[in-house]
């Protein structure tokens, strides 16, 4: 399936000799591009991630705009527990969010099993179209949100100030919340594998809030769910990545996710992060998405500070974090080159 | 100064010998209590700050009604910025914000010197009153909100989302950023110079969006400038506590800014704590705030388990951030009267 005339990505991620470091970005396919903000203009955020042409449409745009190395096809983590049965809304300027949030256990008892082929078909529609509109020029990233992440937002609503419901639960009633992230594990599990028999050749899991938990909980909660669906979609030539936002501080724990790729906030220490997981995981990251607000000849001075720092071979870079909507496309275009062209210079990469 | 009868929080930041840990509550005169709503529904925020009379009496109510070891002014940090000058507005549910948030070096250049002693008369008059009614029943803790934290409250306005614009300027503005924060920093100094002159015994430093940040950006434009507060305010009897919050990740560095106590949010390991800050400072923390949902049976388990942890000596029993407006009165009691008794229980305490 990988047999994409670009696979810097899949190699970097399994660790293997590249001749420069592959660049994606977090949220490539997004409001800083003109591109989507024209198309996005004309129809509503969940109609665009229903339509596989418009999907397809807005995926290909940083490909051919700002020259990544990869393709992530455009959707929302949230599909998923739409697809359990929530209503899901998307309000101008908030973002998704769900009406009806669960409270109650019989809130719970009452999503709905998944059926991706079926229920996602959409999902699984725009991910073969893209593969023929790509045609191998890169590989295609799937993506789902970890067990975790999702149940937050199903138990806020939405984004929240401190999610201090999902974390009630996490103390008070960890029985229910365990029924609920093994309700959405076997979801995910579905998802991501639908998602990689219509063709993703990269997975990529969310954990957007794993950095509102402690250790314990972070273990319990978040890391143990994500470990599962990796362990339970893996194939062998499918990359995978885990990506926990503020988890950077149990990068012990992390590692043995079973992962090959960890993706690190803007708030890691490189070093800190290769002695952390050197010879277990490939890393992906993480220029703070702030830092493209300067000036292109100071972002190349960053991105190559930081692929230095990372040392080539097992590195994908990335920002640490989704691009901002309001970063110059200039400004985009100045990240991938600087690594595209900075990571050639970079001395013959040691093995990790 | 410190002839507190309970000198269990001096001795305890200083790594001294205690009988049992001392404990105190971030936000514990707030709203989780029942007293504190009542006399909040009939003054506004800023006119309670301003007020020594309802500072004193909401500042002494967890002294009396939950049995803290130490009262902490009811305050807010936003002070200093409205005695630099700018127009602080207080809107219900929403906290307090700046309508007219800094955007320009014209604003920056724009903010007033700051004379504490009487610009900040008020905040002083409730201190030298605080004392008076404590007579000595416990220690007062008077804070400062740290430079990089003010900073962004006042470039932002308020809270935000992603903090992009102070983060903006971190990257691509830094000498008007290092502007500001000089400012800050004096404005500070003098702030809390002036409130140990009028009678506050420990210091606390609240570094709230320290984690925004990158591990260079925090020495940089968090630490940096937090260090050189606790080394212009020092005084021999007075601890300092410095509280970054989202900072864990770099304690390493967090260790080397003077303070007598670092102060720890949930996410941070306790081993991992101790081994970075031994024999250089004690710890403060750092149960999950979010914990106090559970009934008082696990709040005293997690509790025990916490204090077990920290070992004894060396350590101030806290949360890891402030107590939550809805946290029912008896289980805030409950994690209170655990730390005074299972502390007691711990083996004699060997030296950090």
């Amino acid at each position: 399936m990988n047999d994409s005339k670009n696979h810097l990505l899949i190699d970097a991620c399994f660790g293997r000799e590249v001749e420069r470091t592959p660049v994606w970005i977090m949220r490539q396919a997004g409001r800083y591009l003109p591109e989507y903000r024209a198309i996005r203009a004309d129809h509503d955020f969940m109609t665009m991630c229903k339509t596989p042409e418009l999907v397809t449409e807005v995926t290909l745009q940083p490909v051919d705009i700002i020259g990544v190395d990869a393709a992530i096809i455009f959707s929302d983590i949230l599909v998923i527990p739409e697809a359990m049965g929530m209503e899901l809304q998307f309000v101008k300027g908030k973002g998704p969010w769900f009406p009806s949030p669960l409270r109650e256990a019989a809130d719970v008892n009452n999503l709905r099993l998944v059926n991706a082929e079926e229920d996602l078909k959409y999902v699984m529609d725009a991910v073969k179209m893209l593969r023929g509109e790509l045609n191998d020029r890169v590989p295609l990233i799937g993506f789902s949100g970890a067990p975790w992440t999702l149940a937050a937002y199903m138990v806020e609503g939405g984004g929240s100030k401190n999610f201090k419901t999902i974390k009630s639960w996490r103390w008070s009633r960890p029985d229910l919340l365990h029924t609920l992230l093994r309700k959405i594990t076997d979801a995910a599990v579905d998802y991501i594998n639908a998602k990689i028999d219509a063709g993703a050749q990269v997975i990529q899991i969310f954990d957007s809030w794993a950095g509102l938990l402690d250790e314990e909980g972070y273990q319990e909660f978040a890391l143990d769910y994500a470990s599962e669906i990796i362990a339970r979609t893996r194939r062998p030539e499918v990359p995978m990545i885990y990506f926990a936002k503020g988890a950077g501080i149990w990068l012990d724990r992390t590692v043995e996710c079973g992962a090959d790729v960890i993706g690190l906030d803007w708030t890691v220490n490189i070093e800190t992060a290769r002695q952390a997981t050197a010879g277990k995981a490939s890393l992906q990251g993480n220029l703070d998405p702030t830092a493209l607000y300067a000036d292109p000849k100071e972002i190349r001075q960053w991105t190559r500070d930081m692929l230095r720092a990372f040392g080539g071979r097992g590195h994908v870079a990335n920002l640490g974090h989704g691009i901002l909507p309001d970063i110059p496309v200039d400004h985009a275009r100045a990240f991938v080159d600087a690594v595209k062209e900075e990571s050639l210079k970079l001395n013959p990469t040691p093995s990790i």
